[in-house]
């Protein structure tokens, strides 16, 4: 007998996650009623992942909840934000109880890991969509912006940029995923977002974004956003080991700077606070890199280690 | 050209509704910064709508957007709370200009009716699937809550139960929409959330719910979640004039009952008070209707004029 609705998220999605004080209502009434706390403000966003165009149709369930949570939670880094709640509208074909308890279990994995209460949501038959949104908080008036970048700040990354790029490729064409270096996978597939490292750089950053389409697009959006130009000096970008560093004509400069799906962050520091960066993110467990800087006008300069500029021509992933 | 995400988003959702001084960063950032009112909690809930299965294919795309923000609304109603911000997860084919317009169209029109802006949301290629997120405030403890109904209280509705089944069931027979009763139809597809009257009824209700399923399945969630019994006397149960009185034996009492997309509020109010609910509710706009009691037990028991009982088997809408 199938189950209905209300028993199925109750049954797969209440009580899965955190129980946090500030959740007055949880899963079970019209909608959630939380708390925040006094002198915050509260920081939105909403991510969605369509089956065969996010993930592939065959996915893994675990990832699927996982990933799901990590590209919300990663918007929350990117705005200094301390994440608390999220609510789930998800759409699948019928109601499959491995899938279900697999994909929930992958969200519930990550929501435990940073004290991420599932509040609300909605289930329906249609085809495989998920769509998340997080909600956290910030001390009133900190928030990390796009548009605060300066002429001659210098430009940061946390962690690698392309390893999930390079994965995605891989299974482009048909490698077996165990022929792919792990390092890479696991950061296609079950990516950590850098929300330790977004709250600690609001005592440094002047402006900081996510980078989910790629770092064309999303270092392009701090200099659209700020009315500024950058240059990067390519040599530092920080890629996998996997990938090696790349002629000025390989592939491997699209995969690293425009395939995207890294959810690193990309950030800028005045030069007076450059040293402090360091050791504001120590014991966060990932690299901090810094790759180029700031400068007056606009768009950005990809500087190869000869001398010359690379033709950046690619845009992040678009859907229409 | 196809148009990038990042502009159809800007083009078709930036400023599009009300400015509200509370969103310190809207469309545009990686999140939303929204500063709550102190004393307040923040009342939070997420549906979705799927081509298909919530709305017709070949639904109108005014209305789509019109609907996919007055069944969060209603949400908000039901909780007695001011509905202040709201995201968007939209997934559609293809990026179709005069869709999209009359989609965002239609949200903007009920968004600026009840002063809530879209602070944020994604765009992705998929099957049509409409998810949005609303967020209200509701001064502290002050919610209404569908687990607080007590013997002796009694039941009321807002406005009239199945007029958007009653056209509903036209449409999935054919009916040419002109020959269906207008205020039926446009309860369907343009349905009015009870904003106003969910937050004035937190001055009297003890326990309160949206009628999305139908009263059966709505009804039915007071009483389970509050520990009673219930007893609604069919007579009194306010039907669109379209409808007009059913027989015991009626297929009109299911589509009353149990077809759903109502979007009117089931209360109960302890005797003392309700006297006050007409006042109360003056001006708002539709009638509201005294239909039963709570009772100590469990159940619900539905009373015919004729003394005897209907067998009220039906469920409300089933996804899976």
């Amino acid at each position: 007998m199938p189950l209905g609705d209300l028993e199925l998220i109750e049954k797969f999605f209440k009580g899965l996650t955190a129980s946090r004080s500030d959740v007055v209502i949880g899963i079970g009434d019209d909608a959630a009623v939380l708390a925040p706390p006094p002198g915050h403000e509260l920081v939105v966003s909403a991510d969605m992942l369509v089956a065969g165009v996010h993930f592939f149709e065959d996915a893994a369930p675990f990832d699927v909840g996982f990933k799901s949570l990590a590209v919300n939670l990663s918007d929350m880094a990117a705005m200094g934000a301390e994440p608390r709640w999220a609510t789930l509208a998800l759409s699948l074909p019928r109601a499959d109880s491995v899938w279900l308890d697999a994909f929930s279990r992958g969200l519930a994995h990550l929501a435990g890991r940073f004290q991420v209460a599932l509040v609300g949501g909605d289930l329906a038959s249609g085809p495989l969509t998920v769509s998340v949104q997080i909600l956290g908080v910030v001390p009133q008036g900190a928030a990390l912006r796009r548009d605060r970048a300066r002429p001659g700040d210098l430009v940061f990354v946390t962690g690698e940029l392309g390893a999930a790029g390079f994965a995605l490729e891989a299974l482009k064409h048909g490698s077996d995923p165990r022929s792919i270096a792990p390092a890479c996978l696991e950061r296609l597939l079950r990516p950590l977002p850098r929300v330790a490292a977004g709250q600690r750089l609001r005592a440094v950053a002047d402006a900081a974004i996510d980078v989910s389409d790629g770092l064309v697009s999303d270092l392009g959006h701090i200099v659209a956003a700020s009315g500024v130009a950058a240059e990067v000096d390519l040599e530092r970008i920080p890629l996998p080991l996997a990938m090696g560093p790349p002629p000025p004509d390989s592939d491997d400069w699209r995969i690293a700077l425009a395939t995207g799906d890294d959810y690193e962050l990309c950030f800028t520091v005045s030069p007076g606070r450059a040293d402090a960066v360091t050791s504001v993110l120590q014991g966060v467990g990932h690299p901090v890199t810094c790759i180029g800087r700031i400068l007056a006008g606009d768009g950005i300069r990809w500087k190869l280690p000869d001398g010359s500029d690379l033709e950046a021509g690619w845009s992040g992933y678009r859907h229409f």
